[in-house]
């Protein structure tokens, strides 16, 4: 039997198009988190279960990640996030590291999900961590770097919106202005984690099984809060509520328009401690969070050294696709091909010569090695999308010059490998396609 | 019980200057596989284990790969080569792909190793194939650019040499000018894939319990040929000894001057059909096998398509870059970082402008957001090996003049952020650093 040539089941392969359309991303992204200071590291993609157990989230790690026992009868991950990897990679050398320390990451994560639509089993996802600031600096700093990279992206202040908050603000309502003990505040917290994914009326509803309904309802209220100022007194002038506020003025000051308090964020995971964000599609198709991030302070800590105090967020390369398709910022990428071969007669010992003196020159050359008609020849550039084509016969090798074809012109042009080359890289510096290469 | 902070055994965490090294890797081969028209694909690193039990070879998928049963009930690999992979997708787009195919891609691949030095379980490969061409244009090709990334990494032909055979004239002298049946020809040729790890003795006394004595001898005899020529007529008259040859031939043509026959060579895999080749490393403390690849024309009709004729290689960057470092071809590479920028009082807000604006000039600043004495804030730019130090204080905000501190000269410019910017492009632009950027 045949076997069969699908990628593993919600995982996808990436033909030529697809990952140059994937580097484009990730260069955006590189270069946007280099411009602020930030280096790139990398680790394994298995990771021993136990980083994920105690802060991860049990939902995670229970239902949805990749966990088997290896052959030495270790239970081993496939990393469904970045953010244990990276603590403990910074505990490692916790001492001999200059803080504050800027790290960012592009690796692939794995999650057991239910197929459905939008829902990957693999994606990649670009982590940017700042670590040893304890002050708003970090949260402005890695806020910034997603704003930017939107933008960087094409991507206007009107199509997306960054909403805050700050886990201690909710803990403090909910334990101390509402008074519920420690049990009732975390089923509480895990309700609000999941509102967006219910009625208003479900979640009323959910709410009051877990609590008295007049703090129930009292809690729907200063859920639908949209400006830190609309809080009562008692909670507006609690720390964490200020410092968000400080937040929200330096995002300001920095020219960031779409930022807002959003009392209903919670974010899923359990190492956030303080100041979390979260960034929206404002497109009515997609009119949902893209990705996030947060201040996570203990996590550096639970490999047995002093915490790190840590800003970051993950920004994961499906939802932005998504957002730039949606939005309609995918640029025009070309492939690095620049130029297309064909011999027209038995030439093959003098033609390697011409070739590697184009690639000697600069120029990108790929071969069609079997002798054809030309129109067959061009079809196949063209199919490639290589934007100019050569032809070598027994007169060209004589002549020493050879025609040049630019595919999307129809245009030739003769002369020499040195002139001919200065005419494919004049072309390749003024076209309006973007080259990726690592 | 702290959480231990060492990566997965035998796997390794990548720092940012070990991703800067393992990126300069990158690069180089990226930009080599460009150059000869090839184009860079993707895949995710779960298979299912069908497509490595048919030709990968028994040790390899029973000993040594990480296999597990999904939450589905379904045997998946993490993939410990990539060329069932690319043969799965290459099939997959059968009709619609334009020939000849040139696709590279740099997988990280996992192979349950027993720890022992150098044997690490996560390895990254650059993979390179063409695909639709029978003639020897594919073989030369791929060679020259296994050939040329390592001339384009500064190694000169003394340092390596490539070695090729064929697996039809080893088939043909087992099975025809030697007579042996199929099971002895299958013993004979896993012996000779592994003669170079034992003895010579100890191989032929191993030979001589396959096969009648007489022709072990006689087999020995023929492995110990070093050109085709030397080889009995009979043999060398048959048209897998006339291929090779005229491939020989053509690497000389093209300055390739460290190619030789080596009939002893096999390589592990099944799925090899026809030449195979392996470069090796010259360095005295490391005279071995340092990655290969040939002809492998069945793979892709594993899949229930028509066959297409392949040839392709994988280099490993753990081999690589014990190649580098034995002949000291490492270069020296920078940080992307540009400037450190230091609070020498209580100005952040403005320094926020002064800072966006170096970003807006194309400068990579990381900033040290604690105000603190400078010495302490110079050691640690100079511990992230950052080339400038710029300090921001009460009085430069008011000037718009501002001090920047080359850290390797310590010479020191006063201006403006438009004029510092052009100092730090210049030093950038004539540094003996590489700079590698996604």
């Amino acid at each position: 039997m045949a076997l069969s040539t699908q990628p593993y089941k919600g995982a996808r392969d990436f033909y030529p198009p697809d990952k140059r359309f994937q580097k484009f991303m990730f260069s955006v992204m590189r270069k946007t988190a280099e411009r602020y200071g930030y280096e790139e590291y990398d680790a394994p993609i298995l990771e021993p279960l136990e980083i994920y157990t105690a802060k991860t989230g049990d939902e995670i790690v229970n239902d949805q990640t990749y966990t088997f026992e290896d052959r030495g009868g270790r239970k081993v991950t496939i990393r469904p996030e970045m953010t244990p990897t990276v603590s403990r990679m910074v505990a490692g050398k916790r001492q001999e590291l200059a803080y504050p320390l800027r790290w960012y990451s592009i690796p692939n994560l794995w999650r057991y999900e239910r197929p459905q639509a939008g829902r990957l089993r693999e994606h990649w996802q670009l982590n940017v961590d700042i670590f040893g600031i304890e002050e708003l600096d970090a949260e402005l700093e890695v806020i910034q770097i997603s704003h930017e990279i939107l933008k960087n992206l094409g991507a206007t202040d009107e199509t997306f919106n960054i909403r805050l908050n700050t886990r201690k603000l909710t803990n403090y309502v909910l334990a101390d202005h509402l008074g519920l003990d420690d049990a009732t505040t975390h089923s509480a917290s895990k309700l609000m984690d999941r509102m967006h994914k219910m009625e208003r009326s479900e979640f009323v509803k959910l709410l009051k099984e877990v609590m008295p309904p007049g703090k129930a309802d009292e809690l729907v209220k200063l859920l639908s809060v949209k400006e830190l100022s609309e809080l009562p007194d008692s909670i507006k002038s609690q720390e964490p509520a200020k410092r968000l506020s400080a937040l929200l003025d330096l995002l300001k000051k920095s020219g960031i328009t779409n930022a807002s308090y959003d009392p209903t964020l919670i974010r899923g995971f359990d190492y956030y401690t303080d100041i979390v964000f979260e960034v929206f599609d404002n497109h009515p198709d997609n009119n949902r969070s893209m990705f996030g991030g947060g201040r996570y302070d203990g996590l550096v800590g639970m490999f047995g050294v002093e915490p790190v105090p840590t800003v970051g967020f993950g920004m994961g390369d499906v939802t932005l696709q998504k957002f730039i398709e949606l939005h309609d910022l995918m640029p025009p990428i070309g492939t690095e091909t620049d130029l297309y071969v064909v011999l027209i007669d038995e030439v093959s010992d003098h033609a390697r010569k011409v070739i590697a003196d184009f690639r000697q020159m600069g120029i990108n050359v790929a071969v069609d090695w079997e002798s054809q008609k030309a129109d067959k020849a061009i079809k196949s550039a063209v199919k490639k999308q290589i934007p100019f084509c050569l032809f070598i016969g027994a007169r060209e090798i004589q002549d020493e010059q050879y025609t040049l074809k630019d595919l999307a012109t129809t245009k030739e042009e003769h002369g020499s490998v040195e002139y001919l080359s200065k005419v494919i890289k004049a072309k390749k510096a003024g076209s309006r396609y973007l080259h990726i290469t690592g």
